[in-house]
């Protein structure tokens, strides 16, 4: 349950999971905390930059009835890319996140009002492969601003490729493995069958050459340029890769994620 | 998108994602598709049994609101759960599977009218470790009735728990592993940091002697009686079990969920 706080001396902070891009896949407790903030901070970047800004825009102007709020943009500091391994990307991670506190603590140091509650609308669910809440532990240990916070769960793009496919992510019994194209790189893992991949900016399942192997893929999930293609790896590779490059051509960025199954 | 058709030939039933417990947890797009049923058919058992149906019924009462509908429950069929391993336990829950398809096909060629659409409300996400999406997949194959199906995913008991913990799953850059108490009775698995154990009726992670792991646990994720403990396992193991078997005892049954987390 969302606590809202309205006449609270703490500020309250929402990071609000919003789903993977159908605005029908918010919840009606992330509705009622989008009715609590009064100024959104946005954090996107890159080139789905603006219309993943709309999107957040139009979810607000579709659900916020209640109160007056704002859109405030951060400008999100550069982060290294060009180290990828071991403790090197941990430190290069890091080191982008604490420039991440420092640009929205002053942001909030310089927009929000006395009692005004400041809130993230984080794209799936805030609990995978997302930096805000890390973001929001540490502004709060750098003591600046006093506020308390909530977490409010989102569809993920995971849960709508399998919703899209129709398909349970697991087999009877079956472990589920969650990991990055960055580390799909080294290989499908060894005993995992069921493999969801996230954040893989090339497609890295196309190295794969284990005999057998099926691939449900989705990108844009949740928006009406949905794309789902589901066949054995081998079959389907160079049709995925078309479908791609031809989207990503078109739309001017893309977001895609996958399962990749061992036969049985 | 809900694809709703409601002049179509063609049945269509709705595998709906309801949420943990919580009736907030609910999104615009579940709701959207629970106005589109005519008949929800329900299949709970167990000690849980009489609660989770009235907080389905409480559901369909505060967001039903565009036509009348009907709760239909079938009786579910036992599970052989004296078989725990391997082939015999794939056997048994694919005895089980069958027996609950003829049950909910009988179902719904008696109650369903011509044209009237069914529909199943699922706790947490139909794609994670539930039958249902199976089940229709047979049913269709069975072809006694014609239908066409969509599924709509819903916030799971582990996003909750995250949720409920502020974290993310997945530490920088890392995996995550989703798994059942069974396969946790074999230990804790090789090179996994970060796992998931659902369907847990045991408590298996009492077992695991490891050091420095740490557990984020959570029962009755999403509900006024939700319970949360975090720290390092051997910490609070007992404090686990201890008000896990009380609160087991004074409502009847329990359902937790949890994350292990080794040390970096």
């Amino acid at each position: 349950m969302v606590r809202l706080v309205p006449g609270s001396p703490v500020r309250q902070l929402y990071v609000i999971g919003i789903g993977a891009g159908d605005p029908e896949q918010v919840t009606v407790q992330a509705i009622r905390a989008l009715n609590a903030v009064d100024v959104f901070f946005v954090l996107d970047k890159g080139a789905a930059k603006d219309d993943l800004v709309a999107l957040r825009a139009e979810i607000c102007r579709r659900y916020v009835t209640e109160r007056p709020y704002r859109i405030v943009e951060i400008a999100d500091p550069d982060r290294d890319r060009s180290v990828l391994t071991g403790r090197q990307y941990n430190a290069a991670v890091q080191d982008w996140h604490e420039a991440r506190v420092g640009a929205i603590e002053a942001a909030m140091l310089a927009e929000l009002a006395p009692g005004e509650n400041p809130g993230f609308l984080v794209w799936g669910d805030p609990a995978l492969y997302d930096s805000i809440i890390r973001i929001v532990d540490r502004l709060r240990a750098r003591g600046a601003l006093d506020f308390d916070y909530q977490v409010i769960p989102g569809i993920s793009s995971v849960q709508q490729l399998a919703a899209a496919h129709r398909i349970v992510l697991n087999r009877i019994g079956e472990p589920i493995h969650i990991t990055t194209g960055r580390r799909l790189r080294s290989g499908l893992p060894a005993g995992q069958d069921n493999v969801v991949v996230m954040l893989d900016s090339d497609l890295a399942c196309r190295d794969l050459t284990e005999a057998g192997l099926e691939i449900y893929w989705g990108a844009y999930l949740g928006s009406p340029e949905q794309i789902l293609v589901h066949g054995l790896l081998a079959d389907v590779i160079d049709e995925i890769a078309g479908r791609r490059a031809a989207a990503r051509e078109r739309i001017g960025w893309i977001m895609d994620t996958y399962l990749i199954r061992r036969p049985v």
